[in-house]
């Protein structure tokens, strides 16, 4: 068994959970080479996880022969706490905030040392973004980003800075202590802007989302075209994120 | 091993979905002794397998000791493909839907034998409903799942009918052949209704979302508080669905 996958000793509880992992936002659909290769696993232990998972209904094979994730772990998925209630909460805003701006609004959490996008509001008339539910963002790069790094503690950003700070744009902040300032800056008046720093273009605005301890939960934030249009929804975005933050309690 | 479990033939992968499935709407949250029980695992495997699947991401310890769904299964539930087109499309129709209404609005697929909701919107103002994402609706008592059942074929009607048409309020519809009578009026009109045969107090009216075969997708629905109320809606609904299947193509 040894040679034959990266991590011979994994239980099978781990592979298969390794399958799962092989799809993300950019790989939604992945062959059985694909899944064996981006799990680790050898191509005869990823069809037999493979068929156990679309027994299950976790995958589904498409005509073509590609796998995706399958309506049982949408539904499963659906149960985790941290966005069931958020979402609840932040839904009716954001649908304040889209009726006004016919913009894209994007609610995000911190998962790791990224943004994670578990809802968003668009529309053929907004500005082309990225963001999908479920995908990642940039902590240094965006207003939702750096709304929440600015109010996680001095950590976060030593973690985040010591990892990098990959140019998205010709204007995004790559040195620790511009951003270090820019941070500063968002916590005096309680919104963080992106100005073109993560996809040229596109402009954006946020405001954290608070518990009552002074920790920050989540971001709401807003992607536009233009700076006048985020500075002149700005007021907006800090309001409905301060009216979240009340009504989840 | 055998008399300990339900199924002591499963293998390790089977019993890791079981954790997983333990799980529902009506059980968000459950002790390590609950998982074990409605598994049908001995609490010391139940016990690995939460283990694995916290180190994953998959599963969250509260401070009371219970266990909920943790993010990285929303995550990767984000991409199963079905709800992300269909969600997509159908998001703008439904906030113009809430916008004009401020009633509930419902978009459900099939799933199994019962209609699955995979996106709803709702406010403190609209009528009170149990309703939730990824929350199941019988599909002889709701607007939305005769909607489906119309389009379905005799094959669903008559799986239902088999299985029982079990009384929700005195305004259910238990008999099949009233059922039968009512599917065809479904298609004969486009719009299904339930007159408080769901929950007493809430009326409601769904469309079919039909694919270019004829085939059904989905439903989109709107609960309200009275008949007057879904009279009126009834082609707004109708609007919308052909609006959605238009747009998911």
């Amino acid at each position: 068994m040894a040679g034959r996958t990266k991590n011979p000793g994994q239980s099978v509880s781990r592979r298969l959970l390794a399958v799962l992992d092989s799809f993300d936002v950019a790989h939604p659909a992945l062959t059985l080479t694909e899944i064996a290769r981006r799990s680790g696993l050898p191509v005869s232990t990823a069809r037999r996880l493979i068929t156990e998972l679309r027994e299950w209904g976790g995958l589904e094979r498409l005509d073509d022969g590609r796998y995706r994730i399958g309506m049982r772990l949408w539904t499963i998925g659906t149960l985790a706490p941290q966005q069931r209630g958020l979402r609840a909460a932040a839904l009716p805003y954001m649908h304040d905030l889209y009726q006004a701006t016919q913009e894209n609004i994007q609610l995000t959490v911190l998962d790791g040392t990224s943004a994670l996008c578990i809802e968003k509001i668009s529309s053929a008339r907004a500005v082309p973004t990225l963001t999908q539910i479920g995908g990642r963002l940039p902590l240094h790069a965006t207003g939702v980003g750096k709304a929440i790094l600015a109010f996680s503690g001095p950590e976060l950003l030593a973690e985040v800075a010591a990892a990098g700070l990959p140019r998205m744009t010709p204007n995004t902040i790559t040195r620790p202590g511009v951003l270090a300032a820019a941070l500063a800056e968002v916590r005096a008046t309680g919104v963080a802007y992106s100005f073109e720093e993560m996809t040229l273009g596109a402009v954006s605005v946020a405001a954290p989302i608070l518990r009552l301890d002074g920790s920050v939960r989540a971001a709401l934030g807003i992607v536009a075209h233009s700076r006048a249009a985020v500075d002149r929804l700005a007021p907006a975005v800090r309001t409905a994120a301060l009216g979240i933050a009340r009504s989840v309690g």
